[in-house]
This record gives structure tokens, sequence and C-alpha cells, in this order.
């Protein structure tokens, strides 16, 4: 089997972490395949560089699903460009933020999300109420740490992430943590053990849930939503990503 | 005061018609700018031409908002990209989309929407779901007349468009209709004379809305979510997009 | 255009400071009348003080209604009477809460309001039920300020709402604040420089909502709950107010 | 035990019907006083009826509740006044409507409610929000019967009345019917009986709960939203009613 | 009349507790039949607890059924097994969790749940979903008392539940108070006393209950969720409790 | 890695069809352990048969769980049990209700279930509310072919869940189809051909969905609702399940 791993921003750091965390979470014989655009925001902090962040992916879902991989990742804790990306790949889609929450209501009641910054939160937030999983979820909480700090050795930011993971578990009720960016990847397993209680991360989460729906024969489903999109002619850098447009 | 009225897609004719219903809409001495993105789709049916469609838009906005415009509106029922302009404009954005549906519940206590295809309609529910006014909108309607048919001479559109909002007021217990897509808005005023309903149209109701934010001093709040790009480095055809970053 | 502007207690002073508010927000060539009941409280703080005020509030929205006017304004947060005075209006109805609600939702994603006492957030976390915005309210916060002590020059209300203010952008993830009185319009301007994000004020959010209404042709839908009264034989002193029934 | 039952219209053939359904319900040994107001509306039917007959329902709730009755009944569906009779009185209110929809909510999971006119239905749908019961619900349904005719002998009500119960059944999933109407009161035995499910009625479902409420000591909590009023100066024909203010 | 009131643990000194207040809330002439299972847990805390109680309640009620009560008491405040009791008996069945917070709102406008241990809050919150009454319910509090320690006298048990009840009246917007535990049904009456508001205790709520349903002839209805089991051939201990499948 | 799947019924014939399912779902090297209760309902159709078999289900899943299974399905949709199976369980727990509507909220925006009879229909809906997949569910449509129809070959069962789907598709906007019963595992890829929708089978489901947390290290959270049973007496056939209690 052959996963398609997109990082939705620009920088090749975070590429090489997600591609490290997907690869220990498949099984064993999946093919792990971690891209990102060439162009487009260097990290995804608000609306702003989602919607700027998108074309540079659909033309990575595009060119891989024309190659024929089983299933696509986008990994961007704010699930960038899922719906279009559903729209135009033959194979199923899974974002690292829905994946982390689905699983983490399967091991818990009520589950907290740490992110980056707190100008995240209501995007997170409305993922969560489209997911249906809104109510899952105890509270989404911002650590403050930037995206690409998260990249620098010896950073402040896993202090932080921890010091709202002890707040999430004493006031919000939660049972099981969520860590809100694909950056965070490599802390999951020790936070985890630090604090006792399950810390999802989503590239692990999305990477065994594509698989899932490849081995099962399950794609997106074509009658609604997410039909593949009428013919028309597209203008411009994306003039040629439809071909049977 | 001037008003920036973008239509995200490419499609001249369709920006004539919406330069024609923000006039007609306008208070007095308002001064209209309509336009479009040289590049991008046609016209937009679902999750992935709004994706596409997106770029373009941005650039509409932060051209005119550097030309120091009072206020802007997305002219697609979709508020495509409504978020990242918000983001990015210093004056006040308002979507088509959500300007209907505020104004119709101002003058019903519940409506329906008919709009052009059935593949919309998830979108158009997500968007009155983040809105908060899902409870208020009985049904979103599909009338299948496709947005490119809305501008052809003696199209059957309006005819089904009519069914849809007969059945809406028999089955759904509307007592308004909004129509969704500016391609409908010259449809308004005839249709709420044969029907005896308010019949909402949302070019019109978002130049009166983005008006009074103007002329009250409202912008959009920059602390939270729509708080200003953070500096980085944006690569690509939107280098140059941000300025200040 | 004539916009009948109704406070709805019995306090001249108030009335006063309305219509400059509501003039100040109006349309060049709007001409303003405000207007307030003879008989009935004083001020409007809770349940029941809503419920005797509002005989006095619908002779005025009827009297103003037959002599002509383009929309009538409702001048109490609260919204009292708002749905009986669509019944009997011909004239589309606003009311200074869910006007102010509305407006607040396209400048912010979430907003707190700031009201006068605790004995109403429970009135007025209904009313944003209803408009089916609450979602959009971070939270509904008393200052614990009467009313009536609001008239008084120099009196503390002011300090004590820009304290509640300050926790609503602290503690609630609010991004923009409601002012929730009418009574508090002079104020708006200043706590919005003061604190650095859009502050909706209800008065002025539903004077433009209004004469919108009314300049796109929009009024009230006759089909559903607010169908004109059936002619029936009311008693007592309100045997006058249905001509037509 | 006294039991005050205040049919808020001025039709007094309903009063004693209401009464009849009052007494038949109660324990042995209470005491049911059944009035009506002097003026107001003879029947109501939606908002505007609505807010006419509260003055006149008020008075009646004063005068008994200074005369020392054990608790008061609404007995109109809209529970209209409901929560202005609570800030008033010093005994416990209950509605007929709130009544019916907490009896059938421990009797089925899902129940329709039937009553008069379709303009009816967005009331009664709001009030089930706010009492937190419109999950139980599967429909509101209207008869289109209108109240002053379920007064006269030998009308087709009833047979418009059983044919909506038997679309509830058939269509909705609904367990058990909620007669919304207290002029609907003798038909509920019978119609229980001919479609085999609980037929829930709301003057005797009131006066059960609030004779529970007073024999287990229970009054409306008067530390928030149903505090007394404030002393302040009520001018006109209300301002007696409140003496300690 | 003849009420069956189960306590569906093992503990003897809760049961006579339990009758206690029964007795003490029933309308002269009612008897109370209070009884417990003869196996199971000697406490419910949490979801595992609740499973094995339920053979045994469910033996109790069945044997009471055939003996002929007009009611059911469940009295454990997670209202365990109330489905499946209303599928096999032929009497109305109420819990005290439903009974408290059905009373509860009809004297608050929003009330606080104190409960034992924090392990339960999760199933009384989905209980109040369920019911429909959740958005009445402004938290679930636990208290940290185990059940069996408000068996012994002189614990601080009291203290404690106290404390949550002060922490709910200033921090949660609560009106009234349910306790969320049968074994506190004795300290309701002077917990109101020291506190002003409502304290609503679930026994005495559902005895008051279950006779209104009986006197009014209200079963549970019998053609959706809680038909009546069907004919199938159950093995086990279980074997002879349908006996009419 | 060995998964304990338990079919909660005491059907073998159901037992050796989940079985195969499983098998055919599972990851190449998973060993599948398929087991039954010895006493309880042969079939689950409503509430009183999902109480019948929670003790039953509870030993087989404490016996697996001690032999050292790296998780445990149970496999009947109502997800009978599952609350008190994760408190007991140490290796993770999956439903396949629960698993079916995860997997089918990731390839389309909304699903429809088929299920067996409508009187299991609120407690599938009730499940969803709480997984808060609720919003995701179009519909749960009943077959009415009883559960142990699907074990008799050549039954019209396949014909009546077929029906359902169509008219899923035709009238309920679903863009996928969740198939409600255990029993219909074999039905999915032939209905998914048939409609070419994914339908998607819970045992599959549920099998991929606990292989993926096993082998993420993602076990049930055991600070909340899920801690581990309080040492107490129960007593009982129970009174062996709770060793360290």
């Amino acid at each position: 089997m052959r996963i398609n791993v997109v990082n939705p921003n620009t920088t090749a750091s975070m590429t090489a972490k997600i591609a490290a965390a997907a690869e220990a979470a498949a099984t064993p014989g999946t093919e792990i395949r971690a891209v990102q655009p060439t162009e487009g925001p260097p990290s995804i902090e608000g609306y702003f560089d989602e919607a700027l962040s998108v074309p540079g992916l659909l033309s990575e879902i595009v060119a891989a699903d024309r190659g024929g991989v089983d299933g696509h990742v986008i990994a961007c804790f704010d699930d960038t460009g899922l719906d279009a990306a559903r729209v135009i790949a033959r194979a199923p889609v899974v974002g690292i933020g829905e994946a982390a929450a689905h699983l983490a209501a399967l091991v818990a009641g009520r589950f907290s999300v740490v992110t980056t910054l707190s100008r995240s939160i209501p995007a997170l937030e409305h993922n969560l109420v489209r997911y249906g999983l809104a109510s899952r979820c105890a509270r989404v909480r911002a650590s403050e740490v930037p995206v690409l700090e998260l990249e620098e050795p010896g950073s402040a930011g896993r202090v932080r992430i921890a010091a709202e993971i002890a707040l999430a578990l004493r006031e919000d009720g939660a049972e099981a943590i969520v860590l809100g960016c694909a950056g965070m990847s490599h802390f999951a397993e020790e936070l985890s053990a630090e604090f006792g209680v399950p810390v999802v991360e989503g590239v692990a989460a999305a990477v065994r849930l594509v698989e899932s729906l490849a081995a099962l024969g399950l794609r997106t489903s074509k009658i609604g939503a997410y039909a593949p999109p009428r013919a028309k002619a597209y203008s411009g850098p994306f003039a040629g990503l439809v071909t049977h447009a």
C-alpha cells in the first residue's frame, strides 16, 4: 500500500518530521511518500495561511492520485483543503485534525486539544463542529508556541505544551489530549508517559485511518458534495488540474 | 463611500449583473466598484471551485483595500474566502450568503434557501451552522440550475427556481426565501411579488450591510482569528500579497 | 425615510439619549421619531417589567405604523414585545438586541454582551438562542449597574462596564463587545477606542438595519407566525388596537 | 391545598371546561379556583394575542397569590406570561404547555404536539427549545381548528385533531401525543383509547405538577431571573400591582 | 395507590433512607414498597456498577409489576436500567435523576447538580442530554463523597456537599440545586433553608411524578422503543423473566 | 496482534458470520478470537435485550482481557455494554456501531443507517448523539427485518435492506450507508457495488480501528468515567469479576 502524506506548508524540516511519524505508525509493508508544495506559506497559522496553501496542496494531491496511491493524508491540523482534496482525488483522503479527534473519541469520553497559537482556535473549533465531534472536545487550548519554533532544537515549546496539558487535565475534565499541530508529533509518546493519559497525535492517527479505509475498499462518496468537478474552463495556473472536466 | 464588490469567478456577464444589483441597492452617493479575478474557475459549484477561486479573490481584496475602499463584498453565495479576506483587509468584509441570511432573519421566523446545484447544499449548510443561523433556515434547496445557465437569456432557470420556492412555502414552513446564487439577483423583486413573501437577494443585502458597518465605524476585530498575518516568507505568486509580514 | 424609535420605558431622559444615538447613526435624509409610552415601568429590568411595558409599546407601534413610517426600532436590549410588534405592524420592526448581535457577527467570530443587571442575563441568553446567534456569543455579562443609574451624570456605571469588557476580552475569547442596554449607547465610541475592538451599540445598529430593510423593500413576512391578528372581539384598553379584526 | 387556575383569555366557556379538567385531575382535597381576566382577547392565537392577555393574567395571579393559594396554573398552551408570573408570585407557577411536555417525556421517548392554528407553531417550538425539551418533540402539528371552534358543540374539530394524531404516529415517529390547547382537554381520554398511545393534556398535567411542587415545598427560586421586581415607580393601570416596590 | 421503589444497590441502610424519603413525599393513602436486589454492587459509582446492578433491578421491577403496583421508582440518580424497565413494566417507571431534573426545571431557569464522585459526572451529563434537559443544567459537580460514606453517621459528607452548593450558586449561575444521589435525600430540606434556594431531591420528586402519571392514567407508550420484548428464547438466570415471550 | 471479538447474543451462527467478517478485515498477522456468552438473549432488539446481554458480554471481555488480548470488539450495532467494558478492560474496546459511524464520516459528509427493527432506532439515535456524530447521520432507518431472519438462507432480508438504501439515497441526502446490524456484514460489498456509494459495515470497521489503537499504543483513559471500579463487595454471579477491587 502507498500513502501520500502532504505537508501543506513549504518547510522541509517539518516534512521530514511528519514522514518519520508516518513511517513509525504505518503498517509494515506500507510505503509512505511525504511531500510539500514548492510554493506557499512556510507555516499555517490562521485562515489566510490556510487559503494560500491550498493550491500547492491540491497540486500534490492531484499528482500523487494520478500516480496511483492508495490514500492521502493532509498533514496540517487545520485539515486545510480537505474538502477540495476529497472532490479531486480518487483515493480516500484523511486530515490529521479529524483523524486525531476520531481516535481520541474511542479512548476517552472527552479530550482537549493543545495547539500552537490562539488565532487558530476558532478554525479548529469550527472543524470540530463540522466533524460532529465538538461535544467530545472539552476545550481547544493554545500553547502560544509558533509552528516554526517547534522546529528549533532546544526551544521551550515542549515545556509550554506540557503546561497546557496539565491545565487541560485539571480544569477541563479532559480524559485525553490531542496534539494540535503536525510539528508536535514527536512529543506524543513521552507526554503520554508523563501525564498517564492517551496523547493522540494526528499524523499517526491519519496514516492508520487512511490505511484502514483503503484496506476495506472505502473511498470518498462521489454522489454529493464530493462529486467530481463539472466540465468547465478553469484559467490560470490551475487550468491543467482537471483533466476530465 | 466606496464599496469593492468582488465576483470570485471569471465570468464577466455575472460581474455586470452583480454590479447592477449592487448599484440598485446602494445608498445614493455610494460608489460601487465591481471586479472579478483574471484567473480561476468560470463559476463556483462546490468545494474544489471554491478553493481555486480564493487566490484571485484575495488579490482583488488586497488591491482594493490598499486603494482605500470603505468595505468589501464577496459576491458568491458560498462566501468563498471570507475568513481569509477578513484577515487581510483593513475595511469590513461581508459575504452575500451571510448577508442574505442575516436580513432574512429580521423579516421572518424561518427562511429556505434556493440555490443552484445540490452539490453545493452541504457547503451552504455548514456556513449557516458557522454563522449561527442554521436554526433559522428551514431547508437549503437546489433548483439544479447550473450557475452559468442563469446567464443565458431565455433559460428555464427561473421556472425551476420558482418551483422550488413553491415547495419551500408548502413543505418547509418557510416564511421567506433566500436566493442562493449571485446570478439570481435579478429575479428577487418579481419572485417576491409572485409569492407574496420576502425574497432576499444577497448582493443587495451585503451592500447595505457593509455600508452600515462602514458608516458606524465597525471594522473586523483584529485580536483573534482575524489578526493580521504574522511575518513570514510566503513564496510563489502570493509572495507579494503581505507587505507588512 | 421616517423611522419610529420606541423606548418602551417611561423615562424621558433615556428617550432623548436614544434619539441622539439614532440620529447620529441614520443615513442623511432619514427622519427619526423617538417616542415613549405614557404608562408602564420607568426601566425594564427582568421579565415582569418586560411584560408591563408591552401594551404601551404596542400602542406606539400601532400609532406610528398607521401614520405611515417606513420602519420601527424597539429600543430596549431585551427586544421587548418584538414578536407582537411584527404581527401588528405593516412596516419592518427591528429590536436593538438582535440588531447589535447581527452586526457584531459580521466583524468578529465571537462577541460578549455587557448588560446592566444579572437578572436580565437569562432573558438575553434566550433571545440569542431564538435568533440563532447564541453560538456567536461567548458570554452575557452583567455590570450590575441599574438602568436608571446610567442616566445619572457622574455615575460609576461606565467604570464598571469597562471592567466587564476587560474581563470579556481576557477570559471569554470575545473578539468584540455588544453593549447590552439602550442607556449605554453614548459609551460605544470611546470604549471601542479604549479597548481596540469593535464595540457594537444596538440603537445605531437597529436604525441602520431597519433603514436597509425599508430601502430594499423587505417587510415582515405575513404568512406564518407574524400573520395579522384574526378578527375577534378584544375587550379592555386594547379594544381599539386592531381595526381590521 | 388551593390551586389558582387562570385561563388567560376572556371566554367563560373555556374557563368552565378548564375547571372541569382541573378538578378531575386534582388530588382529593385540593380546591381548584378557576378564573379569567375581565379584559383581553377572547382567544390566544399568536404572539399579539399573547401580549395583550398578559396584564389581565398577571392581575389574576397577583390577586390569588395575595389571597394565599398554594400554586398557580396558567391554562394556555403557549404558557403566556409564565416568566412574569414567576417573578411576581410567591407560590409556584406551572404552565400547561410545559407541564404536558414534562409528563409526556416520562412515558415516551418522543411525542408530537397537535395544536390549533399553524400560526402558533413557532411560538410552541420556541417554548420547547427554552424548556430544553425540543429534542423530545418529534413535531408540532396544527389541526387548523381555531380555538373558539372547540367551544362549539358538534364542531368538526375533534375529527381534524384525530387526523393529525394519525399522521403524527405514522410519519413523525412519535410514541405519545400532547394536545396543544386547553380547549382540547376533554378529548384526551377518548383519543388515548382510540389510538392506543398516551395522550397528554396540559391542564391535568399542570394541576398535578403544581400540587407536587407545593407538597414538596418547592417554590420558584428568587435569586436570578425570577427575583422580585426592584422598587420603581410603575405608572398606569399596573401601578398598584407591585406593593413592595 | 401502591408504588414500588427499587434501590438498585444491595445496601439495606440506603433502602431504609430511600423508603423514608418516599413515604414523606407520598400523597396520603399511597403505599410505598421499598426493595433492593439480593445480588449486585453495594453502591453504584460509574458505568460498571450500573451494568452489574441491572439484572437484579429488573427482577424487582418484574416481580412488583406482576404483583400489581401502580408505578415504579428507580432510586439511583444514574437512572440505571430505566429504559429496560420501561420495556418490561406495565406500570409507569420514573428514575430519580430525571424526576429531580424535571421538577427543578419548573422552579428555576437553571440548576446545578451536586453528586458523589467525579467518575459519575459523564454518565449524568449524558442522561441530561437524553432527557433534553442539559440546557437547563448549569453544571454537574462532584463532592467527591463516596456513596457509602453518606451512610456513616457523622461523616464529613454534608459539609463537602454544602461547599459545592456554595460554588454552584456563586460560579455557575444556578438558581436551584439538584442533589445527585439517593443517599443525600435527608439533606434536602435543611440545605434549602441554609442556602435560600430550591434544593430538589430525586426520591421525593419521583414518587410524586409517578403518582401523577398513575392518577392521570398515563403509562409508558408501547409502540416504539418501549414495545414489549419479542418472543425469543432467553437463556440463563433471566430465562424466566419474560412470560409472554 | 490478538483481537477479542464478542458477539453479545447467544446465536452461534451470528458469531461465525462475525468471525468471517473480522478475519477478512484484519491486517495479515492479526489473530481474531470470536466468542459469544453462554447465557443471555439470542438476539438484541431493544433496550431490554441490551440490558440482559451485558453480564455475559462483560464475562467474555474480562476473560479475554486477563488472557492478554490487544483489543476488544463488541459486535452488536447498539454498542451494548461498551462503557462498562471500557471500565473493566485494560486493552482498548471498540463497538461496531461507533466504528462504522467514524469511518463513514471520513468518506461522506452525511450517511444514513439501515438497521433491523424500528424499535431499535431511538437507541441508535441516542448513541450517535453521545458519540457526537448525530449531525453526520441523515437518518436511522429500519428495514423491519428481525435479527435472526438475517441468519436464514434465502430470506427476503437483503431485498428489504436494499429498498431502504434506495430510499436513503433518494430522500435523506445521504452520501454513504452504514449497515446497522452485525448480521448484515456479508451484504456490504455487493450493496456498495449495487448502489455506487460507500457501504460501511461495523465489524470490519471496528477490527481495523481497534488494531490501529493497539498499534499506536492508545488505550482507554483511566482518569475519568472509565477509571477502574472502586474496591467494594460485589455479590452474586458477578462477585468474581473484579479481582483488583
